[in-house]
């Protein structure tokens, strides 16, 4: 008998529902704290306390009821969200009690699983919570969605929006560490300062308080722009497209400005600008280089190690306060990675 | 001594200069034709006497006053293009009077030239107009353009815009070569009754006569879009969007709806389809792949020879047409390839 039980067991599960499909930037009132019951284990599976909720933009698109590359979450079904945990009770001979995992199984204070998906974290190497950002998920879609997408150069300009972002701040550190001139995009003088101050970005500018983004641009990349890793869209990504070079390569990581918008505002049309500079233009999902992740995991890993890499967290107390906590990376309020720790915890 | 002569000498060569830079669509008095004497042939020069000039889209791009990927004409200098023609007289050991060559020696009657960016065409093999399509720069065009950046598999669906222009009425014709459904836009019913009933595209439809064209494609495209083609930009292009399969390519050849707007008009930004579906869209020059044209040609004269390719030339007798012709091609009066073909020859 595998069974083993460190803390009492709890009597219901608190959950986050959808409660209602958004219109334009999601409120509080779109989700629903709902008790439900914990099923008994069976045979092989765990019992997970949630420490931590990943929170993350893709999570705006999802709260639509249309497929994209993954399926909406229904109406009064359970937000999905990456995790990190406890194991609280095991019934699988692969899970001790007391160990921490990571996995997707989102907006709720515990989860029964199979342990399929499940990952073990050993907190001496690295904080747990690094295991939802610059370890995690915003790590490879850093590391992935712009070493591959824009393949940079030592001499190269890279431009990157949303900056200060789990992902955005982790691009230009690596397009730093790439020999690379990194110009942010952010939207306070705050994320700037943290931006050229400590990140090591050459430049940056607070399009907030910036009138002409071309003449920014144009002021900040006098070599023009080889790469840009755009999080954002809308009229940033307009701005980019003049000062593009011959054979520059945009990635398309998010469109956090547009994912409100009920249908795409109309914008630049960027085709004559691939077209002139011979310039290419692609979209992912991190989820494409799954199964080169321990490569990305290694590589972010050395990076933190040899203090070439620095991440910030910014952490919401308290499981109820997890829609505040998205509304508020869908407004930019995060600087670095947006989390949420349990109480429980 | 080399020189030798075939046809007396012309006293002066007629050329087309451009007069001003065009506001919106062209117009005649854009282009000025003017008379200037002929040199005498130094050592190691040909006199070239036009027979062919090629009329294509990019060439309004040149008339504006910036710099994309190539100067731009400036007032008073020659319009520039594709030309065939004949050695008229030669004080150049590689060519005798009579030889058949492609050049570019731009919109004039005669041209002196030392030879290089001369290639001698060989007439019994192929008619000297397809150097200027099929086995020209068009040609090239549809085969790099479309299978470098498409990469197209059997059994995807390929729509082309521009479809019965000189590119891409063969873009579709290769993409029926390598397996795939072919989906053309055009601008006439008689357009479109070409390309199915003649080229082999599987479907096509009359944009100036449709009203509804995500509805439309939808319909003729019940397998989504794997590879689009664009010759146009626009609204045509933004319909394309939402049918995008996951990994879809787009190949930015050509924008010719847009070539004379002064600003880039708004219409929809196309990150949003490019992130849901992992697609990626990629500008390019033909240039780019000149070290390959022997491939190219070798293979699309191949694909002719076995009659999987045919080409279509639309030919306007006179030189002093050429304007005419070139806001012709801008309007879409073509089908195929828009030549002119000089009275003197």
């Amino acid at each position: 008998m595998t069974a083993s039980t460190a803390s009492p067991l709890p009597s219901v599960n608190r959950q986050f529902i959808l409660a209602a499909r958004p219109v334009g930037m999601p409120k509080e009132s779109d989700f629903r704290l709902v008790s439900a019951p914990l099923p008994a284990l069976a045979s092989g599976q765990v019992l997970l306390r949630t420490v931590f909720l990943s929170v993350d933009p893709y999570m705006r698109g999802r709260m639509n009821g249309i497929r994209t590359y993954a399926d909406p979450v229904d109406i009064g079904q359970l937000m999905i969200g990456a995790t990190v945990g406890k194991v609280a009770q095991s019934q699988n001979p692969a899970f001790q009690v007391g160990d921490i995992v990571v996995g997707y199984w989102g907006w709720q204070e515990y989860a029964v699983s199979d342990g399929k998906g499940l990952q073990k974290l050993d907190p001496s190497l690295a904080p747990i919570s690094a295991a939802l950002g610059v370890l995690g998920m915003p790590g490879m879609t850093a590391y992935f969605g712009f070493l591959d997408i824009c393949q940079p150069k030592p001499g190269e300009t890279v431009v990157v929006s949303g900056a200060a972002g789990a992902v955005g701040s982790l691009v230009g550190q690596i397009a730093k560490i790439k020999g690379c001139r990194a110009v942010g995009i952010a939207g306070t003088d705050a994320k700037v300062a943290w931006l050229t101050g400590e990140l090591g970005f050459d430049a940056a500018f607070n399009y907030k308080t910036t009138e002409d983004y071309v003449a920014k641009l144009r002021e900040l990349c006098p070599q023009g722009i080889d790469c840009y890793f755009d999080n954002v869209g809308g009229a940033v990504t307009d701005a980019v497209l003049p000062l593009l070079n011959v054979r520059a390569r945009i990635s398309v990581c998010g469109q956090i400005s547009q994912y409100n918008s009920a249908k795409p505002e109309p914008g630049v049309r960027p085709y004559i600008f691939l077209l002139t500079k011979q310039s290419r233009a692609e979209g992912f999902i991190v989820s494409q280089w799954m199964d080169r992740f321990p490569e990305g995991v290694a590589q972010m890993a050395r990076w933190l190690k040899e203090g070439k890499l620095k991440h910030r967290e910014q952490i919401v107390e308290g499981f109820e306060n997890a829609p505040r906590a998205l509304i508020g990376v869908l407004q930019g309020d995060n600087t670095g990675k947006m989390l949420v720790r349990f109480a429980s915890s």
